[in-house]
């Protein structure tokens, strides 16, 4: 259970670790939403960088630069752990935002990819996500690894849609028909699973399941993640039985975004399906 | 007519001046497309804040932030005439543009304004755009104030679609027919002027001229925008005879931008509609 929070400095208040969850907007929120069910016992300090929004066209070295700033600044408020929570700055930037971190890690590739390994009966999967997320092949490579085949496709109008709210209508089902048409066609119409590689993607999970063929199983990386980050954080939590009482309280959040506080409260809770009470603008600049 | 230039450092090397356009992406090329027609005889600097992009879903604080950097980076490229070819940063910011720049500055939601002022007979306009320009409601205090009545409607998949490259689908003109439903509805279906609020739109004038009702006059803001730079352009032009010659040639075009510069050459001559040679990497945080 989620109640509100009372707005509080993170830095060593509490016996509760502190997860720092970043994401170039309000994507990263579904992930946030799999974690509170998965992992409850944490604080949590979520970065949205709205002022820089969308990651999802921009090349590797801006996103970098940005991931790399944003960890640090999730780092500067307690963060002991960092989960990338946005496929394109996990794609293109894990490697620098692990090497600039002083914490442990946790991108959404690798889950993903290893959930879709498992969902897999015939090998052969799709991955849909944004132009940025396609073109790094980061999902490819994961998948390769496991022994996969793996078809990428681009999906740029997806989070554009969502963020109009039309997440179930007629437009975006066309739009979704013609770019899963692309995906399964040339020797991937059998493939049997399909991974929602960008965090938007959870809130079209319903219209997609209607659009792909009948047989494919969906698999979407924000409970792939919540998992995966539910072992890091057991290595956070101290061995003695003090702050048992405060561990099982609900989780607390701070939201942080570098655009309108207003926007990110108003936009954000139809991602996280929590109403957002308390969120700081942050300028990296500064 | 435009050949590929060579790539000098435009401060005082040239008797033309330099007239420097600013867009927070691709869309302001084509303000410049129209300018290169209507300004010949003029020096070029272009900056896409590419790596920002879109100012469009942005609040006015960084919106303003943002395009004051981009004015003073024009500036330090010799600027003499400032164009915010960019409707998002003009009617969020134009006032701060103006406060912090040395040099004229012009806009184009004004002459935007004054295009659909000639151009309507009923007095009622509507302008689609952004969100950010339409919650700004410059074109409505603009409009206003020339007698007008006005109804702005915000058209946020337009750009994305534009980007997409689906500037001839069915799926855009749908998007378009939904969003003009509404934009003609509820006592302005007798609007006989719609104003083209957002550089990226010129690409969809066939579709949105379909779609429009049949009596409607579309005034495309880049061409109204580039005649006001013209008056202006005179008074920046020396008094003798000298550099005649000069100014006659084919005008000189320099471009920046923030993020990728293979990105902004291949999407970029889809606005130009001319090849991109010649593109410069900027960092605005050094």
């Amino acid at each position: 259970m989620y109640t509100n929070f009372v707005h509080t400095k993170i830095l060593n208040t509490t016996r509760r670790p502190t997860i720092g969850v970043f994401d170039s907007g309000f994507g990263g929120l579904t992930v946030l939403k799999a974690l509170l069910e998965v992992v409850p016992d944490a604080e949590y300090a979520y970065f949205g960088d709205t002022a820089r929004l969308p990651y999802g066209s921009k090349s590797v070295e801006t996103v970098a630069r940005y991931a790399v700033e944003a960890s640090h600044f999730l780092e500067s408020q307690g963060a002991q752990l960092l989960v990338i929570a946005c496929n394109t700055a996990t794609a293109l930037a894990l490697d620098r935002i692990c090497a600039a971190a002083h914490v442990p890690v946790v991108g959404v590739v690798e889950p993903g990819a290893e959930a879709a390994s498992s969902a897999t009966k015939n090998r052969k999967v799709v991955v849909i996500g944004t132009e940025a997320t396609v073109s790094s092949h980061a999902y490819r490579k994961a998948l390769e690894n496991r022994g996969l085949q793996a078809r990428e496709k681009a999906c740029p109008l997806l989070v554009p849609l969502v963020e109009e709210g039309w997440v179930e209508h007629s437009v975006t089902e066309q739009v979704a028909q013609i770019y899963l048409a692309e995906a399964f066609a040339d020797g991937f119409h059998d493939a049997d699973t399909m991974v929602l590689g960008c965090t938007h993607y959870p809130l079209l999970k319903s219209l997609l399941r209607r659009v792909a063929p009948a047989h494919v199983s969906i698999v979407d990386s924000a409970e792939s993640t919540a998992r995966a980050v539910s072992t890091h954080f057991q290595e956070l939590l101290p061995d003695s039985d003090s702050g048992v009482e405060e561990r099982r309280s609900a989780p607390r959040l701070k939201f942080f975004a570098t655009d309108s506080t207003e926007k990110f409260r108003r936009l954000g809770q139809r991602f996280l399906g929590l109403p957002i009470e308390n969120v700081e603008h942050v300028d990296l600049k500064e």
